[in-house]
């Protein structure tokens, strides 16, 4: 086969990405029902309408005496308004029933006042202040109201919303089901962990962090094995994965050498199959992204570095896509740069940094420039800097927007 | 017995938190050695260090030709240097070797030229511009060298880490064992999920609630179930999770009034148990922290967003002690406030917020200044800020610290 003359134009990353969603129309997955104890991480399918007020009933919101609010409006210190104890079921005037937080506020009291600010006397209790109505009173349906919107189509769950969903007697909830990915990775020089090396021969560690990249979203990765530099072995790979999953991933293999032979098996199979080959992007240039029967089929470096930022910008999107999930971002911070760092005119680069808080500033130094093969440079980083295409670079003591990878370290 | 006369005095957070680590003195758990594939998100015991160099050798960065640099210095447009393509190990003066990326850069090449930058000739091809020593290749210990620090004790692993682990080779890792956390709901108003209510009765949903915050820790809660309002059965439920688990909370009975159980059962057990009870703090001002058997014991608040500050305050910083983590705080943003809030002298507030991103700029929103009870305020909220205690209240515009119980909205 002959050497390729390389990416005659690479697309720019938005353009590539709204190309993409054009031809795949991603559409969200079907739901599941399952119980709420196992609904942390998973997205709401559908919204949850409140079936009852919460509270359901008028609670006390204090331990108290609960009392019509009417009869204190005249107390003072000097002029106590006391109170009669009674265990009757209704509260009447000048009288003041023993109440608990969370009890039902009995008939007739309009309010309940604070044990603390009452003063025990002769068969009951007195007070110097006036109560206002209402008052220390959860009212019914002031959580939430019965046929209100307890939880919204596109939510990820958090403990919140299970523990809302519980108070609501809610027992189970339409999730959308996880995503499947199926992992391929290609290369001669790759061996499982776990074999002895030969010289020229690398552990395959894709594998591992793309599985891990999709556990992080609550989607479900299925490694499928090494393929070889072989057509056929990796048209094997890609069939299974489009039988077992509803994404395909592969590594390796699209760079523009021989070995090219990912996109090339894909064209083969459909010649519409590739969308885009090669984004103006760094690390990730020769990034494909395919379709084949109507499934997604991401095309990443074997560079590791390049892999996670392929992940990052297009087959997360995608993920979130069929997950429905609204409006799910990484975590952010604004920092300054600790120093000038380079950009690449016409590409988007994604500078790995760390996020520092140093007395109350948010300072980020890049981890490392240079090295798409550079696993540590994850591993030292807590976030990306984007770089855009159109900047030189970006200055030292320039304020940017860090993507947080994980949380940001103190230092004093 | 007789109704308490409330707590005589409030402790601050910061203060409450020093006596209750000093009496505690939270140990890190032990380690367990597991496959590096289930090592997300759980902690690193120990310092990993390389294994071997990585890359192993020096690899070529890209696709093109093994060349000896030396060869190219006086290359210009106008005065092309060709070289001759070889198929032998060892690469001489004026010749080239076809090199794949990830290959072993051969004996005598001291650079790679791209393909890109090489024009095709008879028997090999032709270059027009002078190329660095060094160019392209990814030297043998460039990501991380033998001996040098992989993994450090105290991370909590991400994706990128077990990457790193594999590319070197190393299946399994050292991780701190997940503390399990006993949840005991007390109150004769509880009931499961799933029963049926009897007036004035309401779901269980705290337990749902707390061992999602657990989980999000990478924790593991055991439910043990509800204590009514009953020395013994408290008694009996505490006991239980002491033997079954390294922590152990409870909610409700924590109040002023009669059914303020749990704290005292904790001083019968031990008269020493209870370190501190009632916080200057809002919500959760009547949390109490105990230890029994050098176990920490978390008497949180039957108000369900009180237990959540109760577990954000206390049972998430023991946690993390002992599980060992470094530096772990959650995400947060500094965001401007819509509007004025009241705040509570002598009170450390915790507010929940919206924060939304409004064309570029960071605004966050009160979702509700009042009822501890009210669970809506934390499903609606993404965060939440700290009025602290010398403040009467935070302004309209104020810039605040919102920390991040979920991402950030986007709004246009």
């Amino acid at each position: 086969m002959a050497r390729l003359k390389g990416f005659e134009k690479l697309i720019s990353v938005d353009d590539a990405l709204e190309s993409f969603f054009d031809a795949l129309k991603p559409k969200r997955l079907q739901s599941e029902s399952i119980p709420i104890e196992d609904a942390m991480k998973r997205v709401a399918a559908e919204n949850v309408l409140a079936s009852t007020d919460l509270p359901r009933f008028d609670r006390s919101a204090v331990d108290g005496y609960a009392i019509r609010a009417g009869d204190t409006f005249d107390a003072t210190q000097f002029k106590p308004r006391s109170f009669k104890l009674i265990r009757e079921k209704i509260v009447h005037k000048g009288c003041a029933k023993e109440i608990w937080t969370g009890n039902t506020v009995p008939e007739g009291a309009t309010a309940v006042v604070m044990l603390e600010h009452t003063r025990k006397v002769k068969n009951g209790f007195e007070i110097v202040k006036p109560v206002t109505p209402g008052e220390n009173i959860s009212r019914k349906g002031e959580d939430i109201r019965k046929g209100e919107r307890a939880l919204e189509t596109g939510t990820r769950i958090n403990a919140y919303h299970v523990g809302l969903l519980a108070a609501l007697g809610i027992s189970k909830v339409d999730v959308v089901r996880k995503p499947r990915i199926a992992i391929v990775s290609t290369g001669n020089e790759l061996v499982e962990l776990g074999k002895g090396l030969s010289p020229g021969q690398i552990v395959n560690s894709n594998r591992f962090v793309l599985s891990g990249l999709c556990r992080e979203l609550d989607a479900e990765p299925e490694y499928l094995g090494i393929a070889g530099d072989d057509e056929e072995e990796i048209r094997a790979k890609i069939a299974e994965g489009l039988t077992k999953a509803d994404v395909v991933i592969t590594t390796g293999g699209t760079s523009v050498g021989v070995a090219d032979l990912v996109p090339l098996v894909i064209g083969k199979l459909d010649k519409k199959g590739i969308v885009v080959h090669g984004v103006a992007m760094r690390p990730g240039m020769p990034t494909a992204l395919g379709i084949l029967k109507e499934k997604p089929i991401f095309v990443l470096s074997g560079n590791p570095v390049a892999a996670v930022f392929g992940f990052e910008v297009f087959v997360r999107p995608t993920l979130l896509e069929l997950l429905g999930v609204q409006n799910e971002t990484r975590p952010w911070v604004e920092a300054r740069l600790t120093k000038r760092v380079a950009g690449a005119l016409g590409r988007r680069v994604y500078l790995r940094v760390k996020a520092i808080e140093q007395k109350g500033e948010l300072r980020t130094e890049p981890v490392s420039a240079k090295g798409s093969g550079l696993l540590s440079s994850l591993t030292k980083a807590n976030g990306y800097v984007v770089i855009p295409d159109d900047r030189e670079g970006l200055d030292k003591d320039e304020k940017v927007t860090v993507h947080l990878l994980s949380p940001v370290a103190k230092e004093d």
